[in-house]
């Protein structure tokens, strides 16, 4: 089992098979029989289960109230809004029929012809069109507004080619959707959840990530503006890891929420969107991990630390005895900590396995070491190891915990730095680009350009970025005068 | 505004009518324009989320982990497993196409008939069939077991005839899903759930359930027993709020799930499942409420306690300096409190508000009152009335939510105790069982009995309950010899 542990394809051999490799070793999440869907594992899970946790106190920190919204969309609402249809009515799961029967031979079950429904119904792939359906019925006056309504569920689209996280046909996730008697004021909600998007990822996942503006092909079908949060994964590609969309009044009009103002007058109500999804797993994984398997944040890892005593049988008592007061010390810090000290599996098993699993922190208690006051520390990003000594060993844990917190978000952001380009000449860009890497270009603003540029060489506008400072010039392509530039790059 | 909120119709007038009604004026829940299922309105939801969070973390204290399972299942899974094709696979939603496309006139969308799947998948009803399916690749030795998962999801049977909370198509649950080495370790864990079950109801909802195992005919469809915890509502209807099943080898068998046993020697795999939903958020409205609205327990109330200042707006600024004390030292406490100094209601209004949500505590905060250190407390299950001393007001609240935690969920066992009836004539029955109410009655054991029980009253057998001394006896309907008594009721 040792050797199948280790089995893992190396980042530098094939990147794709080594994260595919991952996810499954790593027990976070498999394929299942039905084309397309996942199998969130345990543990894999737990990480998710965190990450919720955390995004839903910041949420909730803003006023945001969590609501439950149907799984089914009659079809006729997706028509409503005209761009909306054009985004997400064609790759759908379609219920059809509400009943199965025993088939003639008695041996399994038929589609009843009987139980068609008069409109076909839509899993959702996103609920703006049920959400704003329903909140015509909630608002009638400024005074009713903001409403700020979150769910947390499960969404589908259909997939051609999937891959677990990244892009599968059912996925988790969150949807806000909030209304506002002001453009003003859905402008700010939009722009604000895109910052606790980044918060979250930088202070959390360890995952620094650029902030911007899509361009208006890249736009959620029915946005005025949509924000987004670019992180680059260790292979040079983007992967937008969340979204926030400025709906401008498209939902109110198409759902005809109107509301009287201050001046009792009726005005369609402003809408924003914003979510984020089990993608975030995969950027987590392709930010940190290497090729002894996953390197976990510690503030998202479901263990932080592991301890594993070495010893003979007749040395098990005292180690299981010592080992109880460290668990006990640490958990009183609230680190979160496994001791293992199964006998049916040996030290060297366990210690590929939570390397495997990414755990943060890994002790070794050894009999002789005991002895001498000391225990074995090793950090799982580094894979440093030290003999620390027993006393004050939870504080001195709860520090490297932040320090590997630090450490990890810092590795990432001078990898990202050191692979940002800006960039003047189309022939080095193309030449370039495909080596991975985000570039800064100067661009025109045209759809022309835009799609020359994903034709040549697969690579996309991810935003307008804000962080870097803007200047205008020269588009690479067209030669045009450009306003600003705009971050390229290849993306997931 | 305030006349609307009152206008809920009297329980003894129509019971039906008053909880219809109450769901939706106290923003609980509402239909959507999708047939049969519901919108969970923030406030709602907010309940929900405290039972998830209770329950969560005592299936972990279990050992249980939280896990993801996909929505849809492919048809031919359902027929596996013989009987419970007959329970599941009829009404439910089918999917059989995987794409919409624009329609000729370009005004809509409709189903392309080309994206047709060649098995039509179900949206999951219950998950045994997908999640066993994934368990055979989970399985290989007795080291691999105990399994134990849950997940938080929805799920979705289509009804003909819905009720808000009590019956949907689309309803949320937990459904928990358990493999074992042996029989013995299965059925324990299957009455450990239902422990648990009981535990939160009676500790958390407040709500007194009577425990027990369901006749065959009541069996979950593929268990070899059911055991069920059962309520009783107002009206003397019983509401099943939460069933744990023995499963035995049915889906190890029908889903091929072997392991090598101790002895090396391949045996399939005992299962359990387990799952609580929406549903009761039913049995706490109708355990509790009353003429005026919602009654919550404080244990899962959203808002524990409400404070609301009266004055002239010179007062104000004093009335909410003094509000802030008081929350700072409630929230000290851990005790939830919302200060509500909104100027565009009056108080009344808030008053008949706040108690039609089921606020536990309301505090009033009157200029004069305040003048000699006094605040007006008002307890919502009595609605008694008193004026306390603003000296150590936060522990003298903290122990009246514990008070009224204890008193609803007293009142609610001596409401049920009252209503329970021993009976032996099977006349009497039928005359008594019109009014509502649990009846003990010795069973001959037979279906014949059980259906005609049915038909002639439509009560039906709820349990052999573990709680009641059993002694044998005769069965009152067919005469014959009877092991014991069973729990009868109207049910929901």
């Amino acid at each position: 089992m040792a050797i199948e542990l280790k089995n893992l394809t190396k980042r530098s051999e094939d990147y794709s098979k080594w994260y595919n490799e991952l996810v499954v070793k790593a027990d976070l999440a498999e394929q299942s029989d039905v084309r397309g869907c996942m199998v969130i594992k345990p543990y894999g899970y737990a990480i998710w289960e965190k990450m919720q946790k955390v995004l839903d106190d910041m949420f909730k920190e803003t006023g945001v109230q969590n609501a439950y919204f149907p799984l089914l969309i009659p079809k006729s609402f997706l028509s409503r809004e005209a761009e909306h249809v054009e985004g997400f009515a064609k790759e759908c799961a379609v219920v059809t029929h509400y009943r199965l029967k025993t088939n003639e031979t008695h041996d399994g079950v038929i589609v009843d012809p009987a139980a068609k429904l008069e409109e076909e119904l839509i899993i959702r792939p996103t609920s703006e069109t049920i959400i704003w359906n329903t909140y015509k019925n909630w608002i009638n006056s400024y005074r009713d507004l903001p409403i700020l309504c979150n769910q947390w569920c499960n969404v589908m689209r259909w997939e051609m080619r999937t891959r677990l996280f990244l892009r599968t046909s059912e996925f988790l996730w969150q949807e806000g959707h909030t209304a506002h008697a002001t453009r003003e004021e859905a402008e700010k909600r939009a722009k604000l959840m895109l910052k606790i998007y980044a918060k979250f990822a930088e202070e959390y996942m360890a995952v620094p990530v650029i902030q911007g503006v899509k361009s208006e092909t890249e736009r959620f079908a029915g946005a005025l503006d949509t924000y987004t949060i670019e992180a680059m994964m260790q292979d040079g590609k983007a992967l937008q890891s969340g979204t926030s969309h400025f709906l401008g009044q498209n939902f109110g009009k198409a759902f005809d929420v109107q509301f009287l103002n201050k001046e009792n007058k009726p005005e369609y109500a402003w809408a924003t969107s914003w979510g984020v999804s089990t993608r975030l797993m995969g950027a987590l994984i392709m930010t940190h991990s290497d090729d002894n398997g996953l390197v976990l944040p510690p503030a998202l890892a479901p263990i932080q630390v592991v301890i594993i005593p070495i010893g003979k049988s007749d040395q098990m008592p005292m180690l299981d005895e010592k080992a109880a007061e460290i668990v006990e010390s640490l958990k009183t810090l609230g680190v979160s900590v496994k001791y293992d000290n199964a006998d049916n599996k040996r030290p060297g098993f366990k210690f590929a396995d939570y390397e495997l699993k990414g755990v943060p922190v890994r002790l070794v208690l050894g009999a002789r070491d005991l002895e001498k006051g000391l225990v074995e520390v090793m950090r799982r990003d580094t894979l440093e190891k030290e003999n620390v000594s027993i006393e004050g060993i939870a504080e001195y844990i709860k520090n490297l915990l932040n320090d590997i917190q630090k450490n990890i978000y810092k590795k990432a952001v001078d990898y990202r730095d050191a692979h940002i380009y800006e960039c003047d000449n189309y022939e080095e860009f193309k030449e370039k680009v495909k080596n991975g890497g985000f570039f800064l270009c100067h661009w025109d603003g045209t759809e022309e350009t835009e799609a020359k540029i994903k034709e040549d060489t697969q690579a996309t506008i991810r935003c307008v970025p804000y962080m870097y400072e803007q200047t205008p010039g020269t588009d690479m392509v067209s030669g045009k005068p450009a306003k600003h530039r705009v971050l390229i790059a290849r993306a997931y």
